[in-house]
């Protein structure tokens, strides 16, 4: 049965009964849940510039071009290839003890014979700043910050200076290495890594993370024990420049192809797990958000161009080519969001946009709401790629997750598919459906982003 | 203030008045929780034959004395010392991805430089025996038998003789190697490890696990792909024969020295994880039982003696050498019992007692009842090291514990501590306190169990 009366349906209705369309569609679609599925199975690990980025770049192509995009394309990113290489750490004395240890992304390697040094604990980057180098000084500095567990992950911003300047602040004070606590929030064997940095004017050390259930044992020879002497041995090593690519697939639009609507998410991970939660999940949310619009209403009348970028990880370097490569062009982007928290369900909306403009999106927040999303703030930065384009007056969303338990997985050998529950996804699926067919086939324009 | 009237109560309220006594003192004690920490930060893993059996071994005659049990000693037992080495398992084609692999527990090595050959998936070891040579000859034979999860854990039963038996029934059609789904009701990428046998009659095979998750993503890849290429590689190895120790300590009897009350767990564990779950939590459940029952009552009527059983894991070595050792003296054991499935809380008395002893212990029952523990059934074997004992006479019982999680850590390297919440090792020691009182201080004598 057509719609008969549609004509008769003012702006806001229709709008309504767009976002119902495809809500409804999606709730029959498990097409997020395939995508994901289809590349962590056929393509795995995928560390920026390693055999595995290429086979998901080439995966990406392929998939966006088989769902009927109207245009697949690739933007060439450099990245630094790093290879993780063997990593052992082992209590020498007074308690012979291995630790599950995994090397921080970027780290040195030790010297290939390792490293046979004291330990000397510190409960976090604070008290390490302010020690001694008497303290210091030969040893391995041990950071033994714990993260707390909550939805919307706010303590990681805490405990991860720990990961990212560790090795600096350690390295200042003369230590040999470092290693930390895990940054997550599981008690497990998973070590945790991520990104750290260094400062060309301090030397460099090797770093890598412990498990946390490694940390707590490490922490309760403490409790009796003030010699203990670790050996550590990492042989991670740079791999050289390769080319990476930003895969990017649109829908053009039929009224207003020039106005963009940016939906995102980054192919790349870290290379133990096969990257489901971190970000499979984010490739297939809005690459079936993108589909589920074109499937259900047809073309939209803004161009939808889903960016999945590249080298997230490593810095956000397929991010910040994508400005490089689209900087005349910025302005012409209505909305940019991506999608990299997971698959847990989304609660709240947060948006950057126009203050004035940001009472016009009242059947966007009306239709979120009936799913039980609130409207947030409007000062987000829209997620880790999109992050740099409110500075260039591009509006963004951040569409929040429940993150209780992504920081139980993530940058592990443990974020694999199975965490990932299809009803979870699903939701994610129709919000992101919901809100790109908003975007796209209203006029509302929330540009200029404010600025903070 | 002394209790005035106890010698005005009847056997009955006396023992009840005892049971509660140890109670409230296990209510104000950490000590099997202490005892387990002590080893699995002390010791760590503890594989029979292993340099840790051997630290495990002293740590527990140093920890037995430390509590003032009035006699400690060892009983030699002779295992086979097993390395478990390096493991490599990779899906070669038509997806290249890492499995995680552990071998199982005896295995033989694959050749230095490791089997490639194509995969075949049998969803049970009665389909694999049921396959013909063709289908199985020169390839690798994945058994892809999901666990389900319960409070008995049930279903280990009905999955276990895929790894103990899944190499001969394999080899017997030609397979160069199998691996398993890991025995476990986790979803994760820890592998469980356990052990495996060969016939004289079969050729011997390469026997691994790789964990649920990489289960999942190879079971996968067949939805798409019939020929799917693995490479494998473990270099496990027999390391010899060893000397490792049942360690036995006891508080003797003050009426009745020659007839026992034996309480035990095992001392060995797997070599990835701490073996906090197994058995660390046994070890500090009836450790301290024993030693609350003698600090709250003073020496026992008859001789409590706790054994720490040496190479549960690789066929109760341990516990054959107990019985050899003992065999003129098992009928004084009153009664056997063995603490081994982690540390979840105990909700049934189950019981091997001669039947009509069996109505004797109403103040037993009522005590147990009183924290929500029920009377169950007069058939059990009583736990892997005290199961050969029923046939010889020797009553046993089993305190059933809630294995709902046993299974996810069981084997793995994530058998550690933090898995131990010390309310319910607690509720574990106050039922074993309670227990160990009862059947020392009392005249009630289940003698002989009965042949089922
Ligand atoms: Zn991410
Ligand atoms: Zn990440
Ligand atoms: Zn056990
Ligand atoms: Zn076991």
């Amino acid at each position: 049965m057509a719609p008969a009366n549609t004509y008769e349906l003012s702006p806001y209705e229709a709008s309504l009964a767009q976002m119902d369309a495809v809500k409804k569609a999606s709730q029959n679609s498990d097409l997020s849940y395939e995508v994901v599925k289809s590349l962590t199975v056929e393509v795995g690990p995928r560390i920026p510039g390693s055999a595995g980025d290429k086979r998901a770049v080439a995966w990406a192509e392929a998939k966006l071009n088989e769902l009927g995009f109207d245009k697949v394309y690739k933007q060439a990113v450099r990245v630094r290839n790093w290879e993780r290489g063997f990593a052992d750490a082992r209590v020498v004395s007074p308690f012979p003890q291995e630790l599950v240890i995994t090397a921080l992304g970027g780290s040195i390697a030790t010297p290939e014979k390792g490293i046979e040094a004291p330990v000397v604990m510190f409960a976090d980057l604070e008290s390490l700043t302010q020690a001694s180098s008497a303290e210091v000084a030969g040893k391995i500095v041990f950071l033994n910050t714990r993260m707390q567990r909550d939805r919307a992950g706010k303590f990681y911003g805490r405990v991860v200076p720990n990961r990212v300047n560790g090795a600096v602040q350690a390295a200042k004070l003369g230590a040999q290495a470092v290693i930390i606590r895990s940054v997550g929030t599981d008690n497990s064997r998973f070590a945790h890594t991520g990104v750290m940095r260094y400062d060309d004017d301090v030397a460099k050390i090797p770093a890598g993370a412990i498990s946390t259930a490694d940390a707590d044992n490490l922490e309760a020879m403490f409790e009796t024990q003030s010699d203990i002497v670790l050996s550590l041995n990492m042989q991670a090593k740079e791999a050289g420049w390769q080319t990476s690519y930003n895969v990017i697939g649109e829908f053009t639009g039929t009224e207003k192809p020039d106005e963009i609507v940016l939906i995102s998410a980054h192919l790349d991970s870290w290379d133990e797990g096969t990257g489901a939660l971190d970000d499979g999940a984010g490739v297939g949310i809005v690459t079936a958000a993108a589909k589920l619009v074109k499937e259900t209403l047809g073309q939209p009348k803004r161009t939808v161009r889903v960016v999945l970028y590249a080298a997230e990880e490593i810095g956000l370097v397929g991010a910040y080519q994508y400005v490089r490569d689209n900087k005349d062009t910025l302005e012409n982007i209505i909305m940019a969001a991506e999608s990299d928290f997971g698959a847990g369900q989304i609660y709240q909306l947060d948006t950057r946009f126009d203050p004035a403009a940001r009472m016009q999106a009242g059947a966007l927040y009306q239709a979120l709401e009936d799913m039980g999303i609130t409207l947030g703030n409007n000062t987000t930065n829209g997620g880790p790629d999109v992050s740099m384009l409110p500075a260039q007056g591009v509006p963004v969303i951040a569409l929040r997750q429940d993150g209780t338990y992504y920081f139980d997985y993530h940058h592990t050998a443990n974020d694999t598919l199975d965490k990932i529950k299809p009803e979870d996804i699903q939701q994610n699926q129709s919000v992101w459906a919901m809100v790109t067919a908003f975007m796209a086939n209203t006029d509302f324009d929330p540009r200029p982003a404010p600025q903070l």
